[in-house]
C-alpha cells in the first residue's frame, strides 16, 4: 500500500526536479487583502510548465525511474492536468506517455495533453473503464503507472510547491490548497510541518464533491456517490495514503457551491491578470464566502493550474 | 520643451519607485520559441501594480513633486492604464488626481481608474475636448499635469522596466516594445542602451495607427488622420521627445493587423496563462506575422498591461 512521503523525501524531489520545472511567481491583490482582512499571497502553479502544479509530481515519478524501467514508458489516468504534465515528463526522458482520459475530458485539456506528446486513449467516465483501459495498456507494453494522486513520488513532487512558497513568503501561518485526490494537500501538509510545525493547513472542496470534508468529519474515508463540479480537476476521490495525512495534518476544509467558486475564478483574472481554472478558484471561493477563516493571518493559496478552454468561459 | 531623460535619470527613478512597485516575472513558452526560432523572454508588465507598466512613470513623476506642489494634486488625460496608475500614485501620496478620459474609455478601465480614487471626467474622444477639459481643471485646483509619455520623469519610470529586465535576464539580443505615444520605447532604448550599446530595439504599432513606423520611414513626425485599432493604449500620436529617441535609437518597427493581434492576445492566454490586453498583444503579433524578424535571437518582449472587459473578449 502507498504512504505518503516523508520530509527527506520531499527534498530529495525538489533537487530531482529543480531543472525542469519553473519556480513560480507569488502575487498578491490589496483589494483581495482588505476584503478579507488578510495577507494573501498567491503561489502561482498556473504559471507552472504544463500548466499546472502536475507538472513537479510527474517530472519527481518520471526522474525517478531506472533506465531499463522507464524505457517500456509510463502510463496514467487523469482529467487532464496531471496526463498533460507526464507526458511532459515522459518527453524529457524520451519515453512513451499513455493516458487513459474520460470522453468527458474538456477539449483544452485533451489538447494540452497531446500536444506533450501524450498517447491517448478515452474511455467511458467510470472507474471500471477507466481502470480496464489502463490494464490493457500495461499487459501490451510493459509500462510503469504513474498514479495521478495515490504515489509517494508523484507526492512528494507536490510537496515542493510548499518549499518554494515558504522560502518566497517567510512567516505564512496558513496555506490553504484545493483536494482533489489529495495528492497535493499530503505533500504540502508533509513539506510545510516539515519546515515549520506551527503552520496550519487548510483544504477546499466544491460544495458537489466534498469527499475530504466528510472523511476529515467521519474519521474514516467517506466518498459523494456523484461527485459533479465545474472544478473538473477535484472529482477524485481520496485515497488512504492521502486521507491519512489530511486525517492528521489538515485542520480544515471549506467548502464553496458552483457560483461562489466561478464569481472567485473571475475574481482572480481580474485582480491578478492570471489565467486559473475552475479547480483553482475553490481555495479562493472558501476564503470569500467565509468558509475558511484566516482574518488577520499571513496566508498562502495554491493556484494549481490554467488550462481553461477560452472559447467557453463560466461566466459568459 | 520636454526631452528625453539620461540613463541617470532612470537608475533614479528606480531606486525612487522601487518601494512601490513590482519587480514581475519573467515568462517563456517553448510553444512559442519554437515557432518563432528564438527564445523569447515576455516581461510581464501586466502583472505590475495598477495592472500595467504605467504605474512606473506614474510614480516616477508623482514621488518626485515637491511636497507643496504635491498638495495640490495631479491631473492627466488617459485611455486608462495612465489614469488608473496615476490615481494610485497619488493615493499613495494622500493627494488628489484629476483623470480627463474619453466618453469611450472601455468600462473596465474606468472602473480601474475610480477604484483607485481617480476623480474621472469623461469627455468627448477628441484633442481639443480633452485640453479643454484638463485646463479647466488646472485652472480651478492649481494642481500638476503629469502627461501620459511626452514628461521626462514618466519617460525615466517606464525605462526601468528595461533595467530590470536585463538584469533578469542576461545577453537579450533585442527588446521589442509596442507604440503609443512613444514613452515606454524611449524609456527602454536609454535604458537598454545605457547597459548595453548592442541591443536593437524594436517597436511595434497596430496597422490602423501606425504613426511611428511613418514617421520612422519619413524622418519626421507623421500623424495617422484617424488612428483606429481594437488597442485601445497605442492609438496617440508620438510626441517630440519620444521621436527623437525613436528616430535615432530604435532600430525598426512592425506592424500587425486587427485580426493577427486578437490571434496573438489569444495565444499569449493559452500559452503563457495569463491575461494581456489587445495592445500588449501587438509585439507578440508582429513577431508571429513575421513583420519582426528574430529568428536565432534572445528577445525580450514587454507585455504592457492586463486591464480587460472580461465579458467583452475580441474572439468571442
Amino acid at each position: 500500500m502507498t504512504a505518503a512521503p516523508g520530509f527527506d523525501a520531499i527534498k530529495a524531489a525538489r533537487a530531482r526536479i529543480a531543472g525542469s520545472i519553473r519556480r513560480t511567481p507569488v502575487l498578491s491583490s490589496d483589494f483581495i487583502d482588505e476584503e478579507l482582512g488578510a495577507s494573501v499571497f498567491f503561489k502561482c502553479e498556473n504559471l507552472q510548465v504544463s500548466g499546472a502544479f502536475k507538472a513537479r509530481g510527474a517530472f519527481s515519478a518520471v526522474l525517478k525511474l531506472p533506465a531499463a524501467q522507464a524505457a517500456r514508458g509510463v502510463v496514467t489516468h487523469s482529467s487532464g492536468n496531471h496526463g498533460a504534465a507526464l507526458a511532459l515528463a515522459a518527453r524529457s526522458r524520451g519515453i512513451a506517455c499513455h493516458v487513459v482520459a474520460p470522453r468527458t475530458t474538456p477539449e483544452s485539456k485533451q489538447r494540452n495533453m497531446r500536444r506533450y506528446g501524450a498517447k491517448l486513449t478515452l474511455c467511458e467516465p467510470n472507474l471500471a473503464a477507466r481502470q480496464a483501459a489502463a490494464e490493457r495498456i500495461l499487459a501490451e507494453t510493459g509500462a510503469t503507472l504513474i498514479h495521478p494522486f495515490d504515489d509517494a513520488d508523484v507526492m512528494a513532487g507536490q510537496g515542493t510547491v510548499a518549499l518554494e512558497l515558504i522560502e518566497q513568503v517567510p512567516d505564512l501561518d496558513l496555506i490553504v490548497c484545493p483536494i482533489g485526490g489529495g495528492g497535493l494537500i499530503s505533500g504540502t501538509a508533509v513539506a510545510a510541518h516539515g519546515l515549520n510545525p506551527k503552520i496550519r493547513i487548510l483544504g477546499a472542496e466544491p460544495e458537489g464533491a466534498d469527499d475530504a470534508l466528510r472523511s476529515h468529519r467521519a474519521g474514516v474515508i467517506t466518498p459523494v456517490a456523484q461527485p459533479a463540479s465545474l472544478a473538473d480537476g477535484l472529482l477524485a476521490t481520496i485515497a488512504p495514503s492521502t486521507f491519512e495525512v489530511i486525517r492528521t495534518q489538515v485542520h480544515a476544509v471549506g467548502t464553496a457551491s458552483e457560483a461562489q467558486l466561478v464569481a472567485a475564478m473571475r475574481r482572480v483574472w481580474e485582480e491578478l491578470k492570471i489565467i486559473i481554472e475552475a479547480s483553482s478558484a475553490v481555495p479562493v471561493a472558501a476564503l470569500l464566502n467565509g468558509s475558511l477563516s484566516v482574518s488577520g493571518r499571513r496566508v498562502g493559496v495554491v493556484l494549481t493550474g490554467g488550462n481553461v478552454d477560452l472559447q467557453q468561459l463560466p461566466w459568459s
